[in-house]
């Protein structure tokens, strides 16, 4: 018997189109879900890249009319991997189509742009989704679940980082280094995420920025030769003409919140040593939990209520089937998954909720993802006027 | 263009088929191969099961006709994922049809066996592969090509074990406990691996098992009530009735090689908090490596030749695309990969070569594999005659 | 032939009291020194307590008239190891009767009495030292020892924390959580030791506290039953009585340095699983450094300059003689040290300077801490006043 | 009120000379003891050295008379801290003498010289100790402890490794590379431990070496020049003559233990890589527990009774006084503690149980260390004679 099938339409086919592509190929394989996703369209503007990349992945479809695309009554989701600048074009186009919109995060560049799709998703039919996939790590969803079920206790202390090295003085200034295209530079990309869990394993919200700081510390970079081919530092070659970089390539914040605990987040691309640690710890009088990425099939937990002779920090390898989340869809016991599989539980549990089934853990739609952009905004606000600046004085 | 393609045959849709069916949906996605693997038959017992497998990965025939699948001229290579009791007779029906063959590890249950498939791979014109997947992931890898460009020196100590905490008393009697079938417990399953290791990085070989203990902890077990389910515990619920388990629980033995290395090696399923530590650690003069798989991104590596106030053990992320083996066709640094990938890893090589072309690693054929079991009836041996074993006793 | 001699007089005989004495039984048993500290007199406030003091540890002394003691021709060197609020009182009194003069960190409770001692020391013929112990922990002297060989090159981050979790809501009112005595709670008492320890590896300065977070999370605390008996929670039980807390539990900034680089900064005795977690990473564009003193024997290096297939944090066991600060003096390689070492090896390195020769890696004078102190006040406003405050706005 | 006092001799003035000199410094410093030691008499063979260690560490007198110290009336303990084969002649003469007697590790260099000790013991009215300091590394007390309490359950496996690489090639012929004097290599010096270690945490015995392995990886080493000047490798420097080295470098076992228990165990000076990696690793059905000096105060213990979700390798810092043994006398949480602290904590014990009171845990008397010479002496027959040896075969 046939399951339900539903018409992908993808927007963008780089690095995000790789992954998404590779997510949507996989999932019916490992998940039983009550609506299949189908490869229907992959739209673009680069004709001949594109047909190479429908060839390789096995979309039916490639196109550079987006309208057409999106407009199509075949497709049922519309997923959005395009640079921020043009989230709010593709999404709206989406919504005002009637389809369920799943977007790459940050939802937009801008603040504006971000209540836009909120206030456009509120109005429309479809159901929003956004590609926070680090909440679908499944060391990251056991977070979740104990703090929800009180491991934590009063939570006193939230301590984020998302640290990188790549950005050394000879990576080209690729769209990652322009604001007119990213919005911002390391805050965007990764304080985003940081946030995003922060709010997820908590389900505390932000008050206050109590101060910021942004800093470039490479303020001139080589144009590049060549169009990026994909990957984070885009694999172009720079030429010896210089460009001005006007992102941040750190960004660091102290925040408060609502129960009271106070934060700290750091975002950067210049932590030499650190690859991709994105990282989190969270204090409580009860308990407290450590990720790191870079090691991310496990989670630690410290558990203040055993004896204090047992007490310590326990490094659970998150690959239990049956007890831990998603991974009795994987591999056997400690038979690691890697980045991939965090997009792959996503689009598993976004096919149960528009099958209507539940999720493993809680997905960020459009209004969930605003109240993240507002954190975003708030820190690039204090780190600007060199103030506080409280979460209220924002457009709700 | 299109470019050319072979097709498979894979007997066997338990764990190992649902692994290989994996690497055969995703490799010509991120690999550029010269030869395309195109899923053409699945073979198994139970035609039910088998039409899901089918329709689930998207296999183009099942059938339960392992003769007619196996000698059908559309079929260019023949992958064996059944238990080590019959990977003699399918492998050895495939070469005599003229196919490449590659075969899921230990190469046999028995030595003989193991021999008659070398000698029919001699005079065969078919390639044949044997899956030591962790060859392939890329930090086993990096080992090999530091241990090649001479950063070891001369080796002291070879330092293995595969510990797994899964099979307690209630786990039931799969086959995996009957030896029978399996030819060994822990030994053949997990001893196998980590011997494959040590020859691939060192480039030694064994020459005497000094000492070997076998032990069986867990004498009695439930009798499985449903079949397996796949997985390394099958998935099945024990009856009230209990059997005799007669394989080893434990392995452990003591060995000398070539080089006048000596070394260690131990297998177990009872190592409580293990749940996949197969690990390796080799001594030489000059420097060291340290792997564990359950942190499989990253290889430790100690260079006894920088000044000696630097020295440490590096903890090397096995993740930067262009610099480390394999990764280049994954995803940015550090965005993690995980077991699978050893297995996509491998069939890329396996098309690299049955295309002309160089693999990254060496892949371990028949030959070569029967070295590894020659290791593995040795240790069996100097065990039950409670003696030393010299490799040359055996049938070479 | 009789080594040369220095009567010392140590006031404060709690924690302090304590670290210190064992450092001067201890010193001239494993270094070689130009002078030997003599253990003369010990001063304090309860003359019962003292005496039993005096008789444990061998002083050959026990007194209440300060007064008397610090004048006492016969002493050479005054150490201090009493409440911040006294800092001043005790090491000027020693100054000007012409003594040598050591004193606990932080320098003073308050910026103004920090100055007066500066200044005391500026006129002063004694020679100053300041107990920032970590200093001589051998990984941090490395750090400094590969910072100044240029192996970090131009730094971009520092990034300190000093996380305990001793302060629950059941620990008494002790002296620690009062203003007025201890100046400050987590800012003075850690946040003291990492910005030295930022300033002594770098060798740079900071030039503003670009935002700050001071919280109290504990509001109100039992009053103490009974005298503080040494350690850092007193080891004081609780009465039924609650008292106000006035220090803050936590105290987080971020702040800028003269080279350009940023730096944050973390305070806490709420890090619920951090029992001493006295932290520091510093990342250069050549290389970076991470120190964690709960592993005090190791410090991590990331050589950015080797191939970057060999890149990775390398865990430096910092423990081999002639190679590693301090070490000859201890036990054989990785015969691990601990907490006191550090206060051995700097009474060593004071005796050095005292007796006319050169410490291992420099000692931080009243000249010195001073600047340490600044950055500590320059914090304390920015959190209360809520902006940013530059170094140049205070005294210097 | 005086305390009463035991006068001790010490026998050796090298390393362990030095370690327990440094001992009976601080012992009564942090320990309430019923039993004060008195440094009162140093014996050696070289005047001058003997001399000069008298005057460094305090002691009262320094003879090279060996007979009249250890006969002198006053002496109440005679601590040896000599080399292996002169134990028997020192310990039996201060037995013989009435004396208390402790011995460093292993009981002696032969079987037969081991059991004239215990002998002697029985018959002696002093009671004896052997310096296996390990047992009181806070973390080894509290596996132990944990082991008792029933934690680990049945055990199934215990993997003991020492490794050191001190012994590189260029390391000249000290005695411990003399077999006249050392009895064996790295078995006598490192298995030693590790035999004790998984006796005292077990509460175990060995019934047979089911297999062993030696090897001398270096066979002629450069002659010494100089003396021996303490340290592990003597700090001696070699000359151009080569003399033979005839002791073993690496020393591998496997035996199996009277619960049923498999045990595997490995010392060796050639592991690059690690220089003082004393570990053991505990398996049972209920548990685990690893520990490794090099990390020492550090226990990690797997509970296996807790929710499948929450199992994990607990890092337990062993630092926390009134809970972990022995650290109440030291310093607060977190603040590390070192190798000396071993030997502290062992004479403190030694001075409770003369003083009449029960010590913290089991200390090993000559009757203890005998088993532990057993297992050794039976490895190394399983080694020369290629073949099992059963304890029951010895001795007893």
């Amino acid at each position: 018997m046939a399951k339900p099938t539903i018409n992908v339409c993808l927007i963008g086919q780089k690095f995000m189109g790789r992954t998404h592509s590779n997510a949507m190929l996989k999932v019916a394989k490992f998940f039983d879900l009550p609506l299949i996703p189908v490869m229907h369209t992959i739209v673009g503007r680069n004709k001949a890249e594109l047909d190479e990349f429908r060839e390789r992945w096995g979309w039916k479809n490639a196109t550079t009319d987006l309208k057409g695309a999106v407009n199509n009554p075949e497709i049922g989701l519309v997923d959005v991997g395009t640079p921020n600048n043009v989230h709010a074009e593709h999404t709206i186009m989406a919504l005002e189509a009637g389809k369920h919109v799943s977007c790459e995060k940050p939802l937009a560049g801008s603040l504006s742009e971000a209540r836009q799709m909120r206030d456009a998703a509120r109005k429309a039919k479809g159901k929003t989704f956004v590609w926070y996939n680090y909440r679908r790590v499944p060391a990251v969803a056991l977070a979740y679940q104990f703090a929800r079920a009180g491991k934590l206790g009063r939570i006193y202390h939230v301590r984020a980082a998302y640290l990188q090295d790549w950005a050394g003085p000879d990576v080209p200034l690729i769209w990652r280094f322009q604001k007119s295209v990213a919005g911002s530079g390391s805050h965007g990309d990764l304080n985003a995420h940081i946030i995003d869990m922060a709010r997820f394993i908590t389900g505390d919200e932000f008050t206050e920025i109590v101060g910021a700081l942004a800093e470039t510390f490479i303020k001139e970079r080589p144009v590049p030769e060549s169009g990026s081919k994909g990957g984070i530092a885009g694999g172009a070659s720079g030429s010896a003409k210089m460009g001005k970089s006007d992102v941040d390539d750190a960004m660091l914040f102290l925040a408060r919140m609502k129960s009271g605990a106070v934060a700290s987040f750091e975002a950067t691309r210049q932590a030499t040593g650190n690859q991709n640690a994105n990282r989190i710890e969270i204090n409580g009088d009860k308990g407290a939990i450590r990720f790191n990425f870079e090691d991310m099939n496990h989670l630690e937990f410290y558990d203040a209520t055993l004896p204090r002779k047992q007490q310590g920090w326990t490094n659970i390898m998150v690959t239990h089937g049956g007890d831990h989340p998603y991974v009795a869809n994987w591999w056997p016991d400690a038979h690691i998954i890697g980045y991939e599989h965090g997009f792959i539980n996503q689009l598993a549990d976004m096919m149960k909720v528009l099958g209507g089934k539940v999720p493993e853990v809680p997905l960020p739609d459009f209004e969930d993802a605003y109240k993240t952009q507002l954190v975003l905004e708030a820190a690039m606000q204090a780190a600007e006027q060199r103030r506080p600046v409280k979460l209220s004085e924002l457009p709700q």
